[in-house]
């Protein structure tokens, strides 16, 4: 269930094209389809082949962007940017692209990810004279370009990279050259797409269908693809190339669209046999499999399927939940939960409901949907959740609460079962999760604790930064 | 499919509350329950016992109404509307609800529905020396009102709705009542709650259920129930005791919301059973049965339990599409659909596709979704719709396109079938959908021209009226 | 001094324009010329010949229009209006012109002045049936008009607006007719121009200026001028044929912008005879003549010629204040006058300043000024006033407080002197400023309290009217 | 004559308080006050002893900033700046407070100035690996305190303005201390004042007014004022201390407020003395002295003395003048001086007209008021400039027109005189300048082209730099 308040968050989505008309317009479109890894704000820088062309702004795409400002956005290749954030740093000033001029000329640059060696490198930057503008780690990798003395925009991006560590998925951009990379591990995804003759890269291939454009493949991790006017070419620009896999197994779980695949496994698909493998390990007696959506339907679907109970659309979305919505001052039980979904009590009434949902984070949100479909007449509501108890922040791009939030870090089963009032509760295992979505080479960091990459994320900064208001 | 550009539209949904703290803030919730009826206009009416305090606007529940603007509308019993219309009228002329000043006070009315007499009425009043500021037909309403010599509010309401025809669920306000009432055949929806010591009226349950309210009963055709300080009264105004009752079938094929229920009859469930049925007179050799969502959803569950073909998300739905969208000069393929649907390529590639749809207006979106999904891979596409073919307009409160523009009224199902590039199309039959909801009392006159009050909708006015810019 | 919250306000400028390509945009300019009229609402309406086009809002001309919503405004003869209002009726229901339809076809009317047996002809037509969507005088005139029998528009105007007394500068439009009538008094402006072979009217000289148009005559008093196809004819429709003019003596001190001129007198030129009389009824002895800018600055110019003392822009005004602004918590003295005027302690430091105002209201702001002057450094205050002390309310169409708000209808001059702090204190005498503006037929009631026409404007409405929030 | 599109245009304000409760509502204020030096984009940032916090925004002051936003600007110190720009560089990368952080943690600074080594420092830092956000030259100043090694605050602003040369008035903040410079050569004014026990500082005195503050003096050229928790101290900074005063004459003639004055000279009075001398230099036989207001006013006040001839206000500003304005397609003589001008033409038919301006800079706007002023009745137009012919561009902070387009550059005082429609034009002298403005180390350039600072500011920038849509 994905209420704003209660939910991991991605940190963003990140978009290519050179080549086409109307660049700016189809990042436009792109930005469009990646909407669900950011909302908070969104960016396009364009070239024309000698300068860029730079809007940000705060909101939603189709906020951010009119007709005027795409007509202003010149050129036949762009990236772009669309960014969640938590309240503290939700500024324009860390709104990205980022693009400055340096000594290598303008340069502009998208980032989905988080470097874990940043607060360090940053400092260093400092030390030797540099000033920041944001609090994003994204300005640490355009300094480290800047003061490359590689000979070319490749050499200094990957000069860049040999010094940070942990999780992106990067599109540059100078006048004439566009550059997207995968960090080593892999972390986050990034994909390759073509649309006639032009190029195109998307943290998602539902970017390119948006846009008529075809999916060709899953940029590896490791690899600097680079397009110019001489085509496009791939490299293996990082000396360590003993890095291990790790993509995101949370992708599959809740991140990506349903329409979105990675390296052959469709995440619709993972999710029903999350749903599968969960009603064999956590088998329910009950009338009903509901789930809560959007992002648990595809595991209901498979729990449905192998529990042989039926499925039913016992919660409904609404769709008209803006971004701010005046409370009344007489409390409404549940009040955020009902503007968000509504049950259908012809379905629940007096049923045994088994609840499907994708993750508990604090699990107040649980709680609120245990109870108001209990209150809708339900006899009995057991939850099921198609992913492992999530234990472990995140330190490679996702936005997750502190270790102490999270209720799964603190409390066995039994005991968040009996907080969000559920007759019962059952979660994947890690095992599980693996065999439902296939394949090898994931971080399941978030469930299990094993970080392939040392976090240094919490450092404190030597100082306080500046602050936007 | 609720695509804006090729769906019947609701007109409008109505709410009232009396004798409840905090009334305005209620029925701002009240409104946003009832957001999917209307998302042109909203307006709140509240009174103190002594006046009314009035704000409309254009634009969402969300929009129009402001904290401060909330804190302003003084009272403990409110009326609210919110509203669907064509581009023609779409102004804020006629936002409701409607709101003056009369001889007998004031006043104030949201309408749901569409009388059929209206224009011979405005010309009968504009030939006794009324003044029309709107185009609606509620204005009509409140000149009859006014120009009654009934000797209470009551008997000024019966009266005026004596003179008129058609459909309405009407909600009334002076300073010191509040009046809901419904047409003698009662076309349109209108629900009777308590939230505590306090009356709700609604055109659906839901809005009950948000605030915390408890749904009653639905307020009977030809029944005005009366709110004032001595509590709650229901009469039995109107001359003709004869009518038939004639609920809109619509209602239950796509208006409502799903957690909805209309005397005794869940809308969800009744979907589901046109779906059954569906799949009975329709049958189809099919890999996958899926919706288009969200209003596909529950037929389609019915038609794949009904067929044993499994049921599959194979349409994703876009959460953030605006009013207005930049689109691209170059020409991307059934654009406007693609920006609201994804099909899931996994899915549907080479497989037959079962596509449950709840109508087909003008046949272009079917057409548009018939070809993404062949797009995406379908070896076949079979479309069933979950109601019969809409081959006539409606005059009672829905807007519809003229005859001529409703496909199913020109071509034969085989040649829409051609026309939408399906590989085959079946509808549900008028007998199956009644049976398929059950109950009796419907008016189901866009699917079999049999309409229960003559339409003089179509008489021109005999001048062409002002225009709102 | 047109501090907001302590003047008279006048309470509309309208505008119309018949025959001439670019109707809509020859409206806005002409309105934004007469914009110092009315700055809280704007409005147009035009006509193709056969049907009316509305469009009316809050705020600023050149706010409420976009050049989308003036090209929508179709025809080539349009009527504009310009609004102030005090807070409690300032609503959008309230912006003009008004626009209905009704049994003789569609009307607009825009109006400047106020009629005085408005709320007995309200209570009448609601009697009879009327419902009011305003609170404006306006509705009752048009509703008036929706009920004459008379054979032409020429005649249902006239029949309504022998019904009506009072002040009112009308400008009516049929979707064939344009007309323009002044009551038999003359209390406001209108004025009649030429653009090409197209008409104008306006109520100043000046808003013809600016659109290149020829300033012909005013208008006179219980004259009606008529445009249509045939061309323009002038009518004397009013049966009260022995009215005396009374023009408003009000437009000469403040209202009117001094680049107008009404009956051949130019309200600079006569600004600067008020200072003159003014300097010869109250001399001083002073080193500096400074005016209260910008409406005492021609009196300044005169008063300072007559006297031989120099003249000096010792308040300098802003050009940026807005319509809010935040206060500082802790108080800055004299907060909302240092906001808009800024003395010049050069001129001012040691000096004896004779300050030249056009008027007093409740006394507030002439204090703040004098004792802002007074901290500049100003040795002596000596405040001159270019009109009479104001003592009565005005019926005629200006915005006035109540009596008890008039400082110079509960106190002397002396104790006003001492009130606003000034060193002494003069005004111009009734008789003075007849003879510094010359001519004869004015109204000078909110000085002198002789009203030509009874004042039933208190006459309590027998109910609590709608409320717009 | 203040026309946006044919005007000098100062580039900027700054305003800062150190040690005041609700700093930043007093910055606000201060800001409003000199909002006439930039329109453009306002920002403030304030500390509270610990962190900065900052906002920015493109429009004008009271736009910029909502109560809201002024709430979280916490603390009891601030800095502030308005700004003008042309249209290449409007946008809000290059608003200004500046603020980063960097190895000496957040500073931010506010700039009013232009410095003619800007594009050579920038190279060199972009050599030493610094990357740039904005257009802006204060961001050279910013890298230059980030990589100075002094061990102080003061010691690195000091270092890094020992690199720049050209105009400033600088504000800096850190989270501790607040510190005003001025160049060596005073380019553009910077004053000192004292609230309580606070500290002010800002680019004219008026700004202390409105606040309450009292003016203490000017900040000296080459000063560096520093304010912190032990008090305020004064240093001298600079090594070269043989730089001569240059004070910016034109701040006399045009960009200050006539209620300002710089170093015991009033604006206002000077102005009068301009007009003096001009009437003495350049006599006309007139009927008339009206100025082009507001900025031509005192000049011909002081004309109008010494010639003896009758001041009076033939043109009238409009005070509702905005941003955009919809132009009607057929051309509109003088549509744009219309809008702002308007013509008293009882004062002007018939009479020899002597029309005081401050300046002509393309000749556009003066032949448009010429003409005007013509067409209303003028028997002759003889126009009196109160500067010399303005012939050279400024390199100190103001945005001039290219030499190209400067008509004085091009053309002798008779075929300006011709250009514009004059019966007769004169000009102030150089020495007549001087002489007006009395004292001495005054800054000329724009009419002598004497340069104190070599220019470089037309060097071309290696590359071109990114562009903000």
């Amino acid at each position: 269930m994905d209420l704003e308040d209660d939910h991991f968050h991605d940190e963003c989505g990140v978009f290519g094209v050179f080549g086409a008309a109307e660049a700016a317009n189809l990042t436009y479109l792109g930005l469009h389809s990646l909407q669900h890894r950011g909302q908070e704000s969104a960016g396009i820088v364009t070239s024309n082949g000698e300068q860029l062309f730079v809007h940000r702004g705060m909101g939603l795409v189709a906020d951010v962007f009119t007709a005027p400002v795409i007509d202003r956005l010149h050129g036949d290749r762009a990236i772009g940017h669309v960014r969640y954030s938590t309240a503290g740093s939700s500024h324009i000033k860390n709104a990205q692209p980022l693009a400055v001029d340096c000594a290598h000329g303008s340069i502009a640059v998208a980032h989905n990810g988080n470097l874990t060696n940043a607060a360090r490198l940053r400092d260093e930057l400092e030390d030797a004279g540099s000033i920041f503008s944001s609090d994003s780690d994204t300005e640490v990798v355009v300094h480290l370009f800047a003061r490359s003395r590689g000979r070319s925009t490749v050499d200094r991006v990957a000069e860049a990279l040999d010094a940070v560590e942990g999780a992106y998925s990067l599109v540059f951009m100078t006048p004439s050259e566009l550059i997207a990379v995968r960090d080593p591990h892999g972390f986050r995804p990034l994909c390759l797409g073509k649309l006639g003759e032009a190029y195109v890269v998307a943290s998602e291939p539902p970017a390119f269908h948006l846009i008529g454009a075809e999916y060709v493949r899953d940029i590896e991790p490791g690899e600097m693809v680079v397009f110019d006017e001489t085509g496009m070419r791939t490299l293996r620009p990082f000396t360590d190339r003993k890095a291990k896999k790790k993509f995101c197994i949370f992708e599959y779980v809740y991140f990506a669209r349903p329409d979105a695949d990675f390296g052959g496994i469709s995440v619709y698909q993972a999710r029903k046999r999350m749903g599968r493998v969960l009603a064999e390990l956590e088998p329910v007696k009950a009338d009903l499999v509901v789930p809560v959506p959007d992002s648990g339907v595809a595991a209901a679907l498979g729990f449905a399927e192998a529990s042989g109970i039926p499925f039913e659309l016992g919660l409904i979305r609404s769709h008209y939940v803006g971004r701010t919505f005046i409370e009344p001052q007489q409390s409404i039980r549940h009040f955020g939960v009902r503007l968000k979904l509504h049950p259908v009590r012809e379905l629940l009434e007096g049923k045994r409901v088994a609840v499907i949902d994708d993750s508990i984070v604090r699990g107040t949100t649980s709680r609120k949907i245990v109870k108001m479909i209990r209150e809708a007449g339900a006899k009995e509501v057991h939850v099921r959740i198609s992913s492992p108890p999530t234990r472990w922040p995140c330190f490679y791009g996702i936005d997750t609460p502190t270790r102490d939030e999270l209720i799964a870090n603190r409390y066995s089963k039994e005991e968040i079962a009996r907080f969000i009032t559920a007759d019962s509760l059952g979660y994947l295992t890690i095992e599980g999760l693996h065999r439902a979505v296939g394949g090898s080479g994931y971080c399941d960091a978030c469930f299990s604790g094993h970080y392939e990459v040392a976090n240094t994320h919490h450092e404190q900064r030597r100082q306080l930064p500046l602050v936007g208001v």
